[in-house]
């Protein structure tokens, strides 16, 4: 393994951290709270052992998929750890596993929240949280591409390890061009959320969080009640904002070029506003007798299912004390998820569309057994091999998934509690049901179950293979004792 | 489509279903009950629709995998008809619909009743209940390959629609020899149970029917608090039982011909014991604190365990108010369900063995892109099909778990019954959690409800997809107009 490119790469993130650490700065300054020396401390830590790292240049820049895995896993762990640390050491956050469950949940953009009370934290503290999800939603590596001159089919292999989705049709940035424009887009986006929640008078400070929060799909309220006390204006605004943010980017890119044909007939798109189209539909039915008003059910319903299915998490009610039906609705989606190629987290709408067209193969085969049919999607043929990670992936997810309820089940919550919590988590979303529903925070839960849903929802955000190799005994072997030989093809 | 095979198939099911339907009214004479005579009217009945359905032999008797499972699929909707007329007529289960669904729990070895007094039933009709886990736990069809000299590679079309499991060094039972071996050997097992049974002082009518819902992993009781009011050693001989009727029946095959070495060296059957040992651990663990003794803490773990894994469903105790973490372990152990080539539901131990070492090798092809490393199972490569078969019969699996769930939730129970209704039919258990579990009865479903159930029963039983093509227009369309001419190969 190029461990000397690994170290570089790490040494980078660090600086990067350093940089993104004195908005918090800024912030505190605006609101005169001496919190912010924390931060710049912090930065200032991240700059002079980013520095360090990356003071000496890699031997060479040749890098393959184990590294990028490793580069990335360890790149969101360092992100996470420094990231947590002006939580922990301005006293805010007095304990260690809670501040880094706060920023692991805030950079996975999962707005999970181990605090009962949001309200007493500082302005600085509030903005830093929000700002995670920001910096979470896009990725901090592939913004690295444009910087770092790597070589060896390298930046494929970074933004394979963190780009979500199964790369059908994914608009592969190779170039530094095509990731700046995507930073443009969601860049654009966010200040254009940022304006039309002020001209529904929300406050300058909410806006801007509520912004950072709902364009990382990450959930973060920066009041107790989440989005329940704003005015339908604004939360329809960021109804429709969180639906923006859920779809493919490839969308936007294609319109930015004039190719609405193209943007339109992404396959992906469409089912993704025919999956939330449905949904609405059965929860707003379903809502109806509790509401008083048709418009305020659809409100509730439309706000709901956008912030689940994008998993970002925000709510404006508590959903946990809706129908069965309505609950069961909002459960699946957790799972589906949103776009690949977006911000937001889940398996992706783009894997069910191929797991159900495999569904279908397969009956037809039964039928046809000579036939040859490939799945396509937009109309062209899927490579065998995208298939085939598709399965390998949601097989992957339901062990993951198995097997962490079972883990966080000996501390003896119920079962609906385990298996949301552990579905809010590892979809990136924030609140489940039972004790971790929308009304409740994920405070109660015993450190080492802290652990196991952290772990949890890095391998949501990263796609679980980057997380998981860094468990295998391999990977270490190699990262310290093997001497790095580019290979020859 | 060679529907006139399907025909004469049909008609000789329903003539093998009027001789079993003599066993009942044996029971009736011995008891005198004279409930018997509604048993022998539908034997009657029965045997004329046969004759008259086969009275015409096919035109011809090639018949591949699409004629496999439409006949498959057909005959259990055939024979659990047919099988609930008796509890209907007679008026001992007043609603046809919930008949039908006592009779699709019992052919499917699922065991889940409607009936909230069990013990108020006429001894033939409790009989004639267990008899159907036993006719069901074998399989009908296979029985017929003895008979009807089907060509065309049809004795492999009716296994694979018929039998359990991923056909992993499956042993294909294409010569009537095979068949016949293993109707043997669960015939003489069923005869060892009863008689340990007997030796236990049970009375004789308890262990018949006590061994034919073992044998078959059905799990119908004839008491209103299944194995409850046993002795400890009734219960650990039913115990080793569940255990032995999960195991793959090679492994009996294999110790008949004295090739020991052979028989324990399958690795789902040693997989199977390992897991079964790993969750009676945890569980025993979890109910020391429960039950007083360390030996009763070990009888209801190990008879509960043992129950699920193997998806039997007899309960010696009231597991939904044991801990969260037994629940769980409980609940996972459900989709686990035992070894393929055994009586038991579930997902099948060597699909979890395929699935398990399918992630292993996607983690090794991360850290090694250009190795070529194939799943082994029993020390030999699986082929390609099986394990993309595997992967496409899990992801069905899931989807038509979460539609069911979702299907069900409009009658506004809880997730947990929801959830856990769907879990014990699909895979063929009976009991579930909370108002399924194991003191309580299915009866206050919605027959909407109890329809989706029935249908996951036989599509748990039948493997999937004999059951979901025959809801395939193409079938249909097929079934009554095309002309059928033999393939050339």
């Amino acid at each position: 393994m190029n461990s000397s490119v690994i170290r570089y790469i790490l040494g980078s993130v660090l600086k990067i951290e350093a940089i993104l650490l004195l908005l918090p700065c800024l912030v505190s300054l605006l609101y005169r709270e001496w919190i912010g020396s924390y931060y710049l401390g912090t930065a200032v830590l991240c700059f002079l052992l980013g520095a360090l790292m990356a003071r000496r240049k890699p031997e060479n820049y040749v890098f393959y998929l184990k590294e990028g895995c490793v580069a990335t896993a360890l790149s969101w762990i360092f992100l996470s750890f420094f990231g947590a640390l002006p939580f922990w050491i301005s006293g805010e956050i007095p304990s260690l596993t809670d501040a880094l469950f706060e920023t692991v949940s805030g950079f996975t953009t999962t707005g999970a929240s181990i605090l009962s009370d949001v309200e007493a934290l500082s302005r600085t503290a509030l903005f830093w949280r929000s700002f995670t999800h920001w910096i979470g939603g896009m990725g901090v590596l592939v913004f690295l591409l444009a910087i770092i001159p790597l070589s060896g089919g390298s930046h494929i292999n970074l933004m394979r390890a963190e780009s979500p989705g199964p790369s059908v049709g994914k608009l592969v940035p190779k170039m530094k061009y095509t990731a700046q424009i995507l930073y443009v887009i969601y860049f654009a986006m966010t200040v254009i959320e940022i304006i039309l929640l002020l001209l529904g008078k929300m406050p300058l400070f909410d806006a801007v969080t509520t912004s950072l929060g709902t364009a990382g799909t990450g959930g973060f309220g920066i009041k107790n009640d989440s989005m329940m006390s704003y005015s339908p204006y604004l939360q329809w605004v960021v109804t429709i904002f969180m639906i923006l943010f859920g779809v493919n980017f490839n969308a936007y890119y294609f319109m930015l070029f004039h190719n609405f044909k193209k943007a339109f007939g992404i396959e992906e798109v469409r089912y993704y506003f025919g999956i939330i189209a449905a949904a609405i539909g059965i929860v707003f039915f379903q809502l109806l007798d509790v509401y008083g008003s048709a418009f305020q059910a659809l409100t509730h319903a439309s706000f709901q299912v956008a912030s689940i299915i994008t998993t970002t998490g925000f709510s404006t009610s508590d959903f946990d004390l809706w129908s069965q039906a309505s609950k069961t609705v909002l459960v699946l989606l957790m799972f589906i998820g949103a776009c690949a190629g977006s911000t937001g987290g889940g398996i992706k709408v783009s894997r069910f569309v191929i797991l159900i067209k495999t569904l279908g193969k397969e009956l037809h085969s039964y039928i046809h057994p000579k036939s040859i049919k490939k799945i396509k999607i937009d109309g062209k043929p899927v490579e065998h091999e995208v298939v085939r990670s598709t399965n390998v992936y949601f097989i992957t997810y339901m062990i993951l998934f198995s097997a962490s309820v079972l883990a966080i089940s000996f501390e003896g919550k119920d079962l609906i509690t385990n298996f949301t919590a552990v579905a809010a988590t590892i979809n990136n979303i924030g609140p489940g049901l039972e004790m971790v529903g929308p009304t409740q925070n994920f405070g109660l839960f015993s450190p080492f179950s802290k652990y196991i849903l952290m772990f949890d929802m890095l391998a949501g955000r990263l796609e679980l293979f980057p997380l998981l190799i860094l468990f295998h005994p391999a990977i270490w072997k190699d990262l310290f004792t093997q001497k790095f030989t580019p290979r020859k093809s």
